[in-house]
C-alpha cells in the first residue's frame, strides 16, 4: 500500500464519514445552560465520550484500517499509544477480524491497558522514559509484516478525526448558528488539524484553538515560531493521553495554517474541569479531554459573547483518578 | 386558579412541549455499541441527566409555574421533594422571578440540598419518618398565600414530564425506529404516566414499564392487584429520588391503563449499574437515575432483540455515593 504524503482535504474528511456512517457513535452536540452562564458564552460540547472506545480515537483507526486491502489484513496491525489511540486500534481491528499488537507505556491507567487487552489486542508494554516506542513498535511490524498505524501523522488518521468537527458543522448549521472558536484537546494534533479542515470548508472564519496542558504547549510555541518545537518533558502531566513530543510532521503543515493558536490549561485547573464535569453537566471527562473546557472556564478562549464548540476526546479515566478529582 | 382534576393528554403535552421549548434542554438520544453488545438489544438512552437541574423534575415544575397568573406570582410557591422536583421547582421559580419554599428531607443528599438553596429557594427541613411533609408544606402556602406545587400529582406537571417521551418517539421515528420497550424509573409515576401517553400516541404498541427499586414496588404491585398499594417502608433504598409512598391518583389513572408492568433492581444491582455507567457510558447517573438501566443490565425487560429506549432521569449524585459505587 502506498501512503500518500499529503494532509488530506475537506473530500477526504466526507470520504471518511461515508467509511464510518453506523460504524462510529455520532455523538450529539450539547448545551448546559450552566456552562452558558459560567462562562458567558454560547457553548456546544462534542462529547467523544460517548464515542465507541470513549474517545474519537476510534473513528481515526477505523478509516485508516478500513482501507486496508483484503489480502494484508491476515498480517495485521501494530500501534504504540497511551491508551486511547490503542483502544480505537484494537476496537477497529476487531470489527474488521485483524490481529492487532498495541505497544503502550506501563504507566498508563490501569483501565486503558485492560480496556486494550479486552478488545482482544496483544499489549506490549515499555518504559515511557527510557524507551523508544516507535522502535519498538516498527520492529514488531516488520518481523510480522504487519502495518504500522500512527497515532495522528497519517492522512487517513487526520481525515478520520477530522469527521468530530464536520458533525460540529453540520449540527450547528442545522441550528442556524455559526461557531467563532471551535477548541479541542491537543496531543499529536491529528484531531485539531482534521477538525480545521472540516469546520472551515464551512465556516472560513471560526478561529481554531489548540488546548494543551501547562507545560506541554509545543504546539502553541510551534505555531509562534514556525517550526516544530519539543515539550521539554516526555511525562508528568496529568493528562496521560496529551504527551505526544512535538505536533506531527504533516498534522503542523494543517495547524500550522488553518490553527495557529493555543491556551494552555494547568493540572489543577483540569482537575478541576473534570469536576465541573460530573457536577454541572453528568459527564465523565478524563484529564486529557478536559483541557479545552478547563481553558474555557478559566477564561482562555477569549468566548465571552460568541458561540463556541468545544470536544470532550475522551473519558477512559480510572475510579481512583476519578474519584480524586470529584472530591476536591 | 382552579385546577383540572383530569389527568393530561397528548395534547397537554404537545402544549407544555411548546412552553418548553429553548428553557428545557432537548436532550439527546444516545446509542451504545457497549450497552447493545451487554444486552442483545438495540438501545436508546435519554440522559435527562443533561436537563436543566440535573434530571427531568425541570420540565414539570416549569410547565406548571408558567401557567400561574401574572398577578398570583408574587406570594410563589412551595414544595416538597428529596431535591430533583425541588431543584426543578427552585429553577424554574428564579427564572420567573419567583420566590420558592421547599420542603425537603433532612437526609436528602447533601448536593441536592446545597443545589437547592444556590438556585434561590428557601429550604425548610424535616424528619423523612417522623413529620408529614405534605401538611407542613401545605401550612406554609397557607400562611403566605403561595401556590403548592406537588412533585407528581398535578396534570401539568404529568404534561411536563411527558415531553421526554415527545422527544423520543419524535427523535426514534426521525430513525425510521419503533421503540417495542420504553422504561423510566418511577416514584410517584408523573414521568412514566406523561411519557405513556406521549409514547403511546404515536407508537401505540410500545410496552411501557414502570422501573422501580425492589422493596419499593409499589406500582408493580398497584398493577396487578387494580388499587394503588403503598410501599412497606418510608426509607432505607439506595434510591433517595425514587422515596414517594405510593403511585398518585392522578397518574396511576394513566398509569394503570397504559403502562401496567414493573420490573425491579436490587440496591447492589443499581449500584453496578451506576458504576457501569460510569464506566461504559461515561455518563454520571444517580443511584434514582439507574433503575431502568440496571433491570435492563439484568434482563428484568425482555429486552433481548427489541428496540428498547431507557430513561436516565436523573444525576444528582454526590461525590462520596458516586465514588463508592465506582470503586465497587
Amino acid at each position: 500500500m502506498t501512503e500518500s504524503v499529503l494532509p488530506p482535504t475537506a473530500a477526504d474528511i466526507h470520504a471518511a464519514a461515508a467509511r464510518l456512517k453506523g460504524v462510529a457513535v455520532r455523538t450529539p452536540l450539547i448545551s448546559s445552560p450552566v456552562l452558558d452562564e459560567a462562562t458567558g458564552a454560547r457553548v456546544f460540547l462534542k462529547p467523544e465520550t460517548l464515542q465507541r472506545t470513549g474517545s474519537f480515537k476510534f473513528r481515526g483507526a477505523y478509516n485508516r484500517l478500513v482501507q486496508i486491502p483484503l489480502e494484508q489484513r491476515a498480517a495485521g496491525v501494530v500501534a504504540c499509544s497511551s491508551g486511547n489511540h490503542a483502544q480505537g486500534v484494537a476496537a477497529a481491528a476487531r470489527m474488521l477480524g485483524m490481529p492487532a499488537v498495541i505497544v503502550m507505556p506501563s504507566d498508563a491507567p490501569a483501565l486503558k491497558l485492560r480496556r486494550t487487552r479486552e478488545l482482544g489486542a496483544q499489549v506490549v508494554e515499555y518504559d515511557r522514559v527510557r524507551e523508544d516506542r516507535d522502535a519498538i513498535a516498527h520492529a514488531i511490524a516488520s518481523e510480522r509484516g504487519a502495518i504500522f498505524v500512527p497515532p495522528f501523522d497519517d492522512p487517513h488518521i487526520i481525515a478520520g478525526q477530522g469527521t468530530v468537527g464536520l458533525e460540529i458543522a453540520e449540527d450547528l448549521a442545522a441550528l442556524g448558528l455559526a461557531p467563532d472558536i471551535v477548541s479541542a484537546n491537543v496531543s499529536g494534533g491529528g484531531l485539531i488539524s482534521g477538525m480545521a479542515l472540516s469546520v472551515k470548508e464551512r465556516f472560513p472564519l471560526a478561529r481554531i484553538v489548540a488546548a494543551e496542558p501547562a507545560g506541554f504547549d509545543d504546539h502553541a510555541r510551534s505555531f509562534r515560531s514556525g517550526v516544530r518545537e519539543r515539550n521539554p518533558a516526555a511525562s508528568g502531566s496529568f493528562c496521560d493521553a496529551l504527551l505526544a513530543p512535538m505536533p506531527g510532521a504533516l498534522t503542523f503543515q494543517v495547524s500550522s495554517v488553518l490553527v495557529g493558536e493555543g491556551a494552555q490549561a494547568t493540572d489543577a485547573e483540569v482537575s478541576a474541569a473534570v469536576s465541573f464535569a460530573f457536577r454541572e453537566l453528568k459527564l465523565v471527562v478524563e484529564p486529557g479531554g478536559a483541557v479545552a473546557l478547563a481553558a474555557l472556564l478559566n477564561g482562555r478562549l477569549g468566548a465571552e459573547g460568541k458561540t463556541v464548540a468545544i470536544v470532550l476526546s475522551g473519558g477512559n479515566v480510572d475510579p481512583e483518578t476519578f474519584a480524586a478529582c470529584i472530591r476536591a
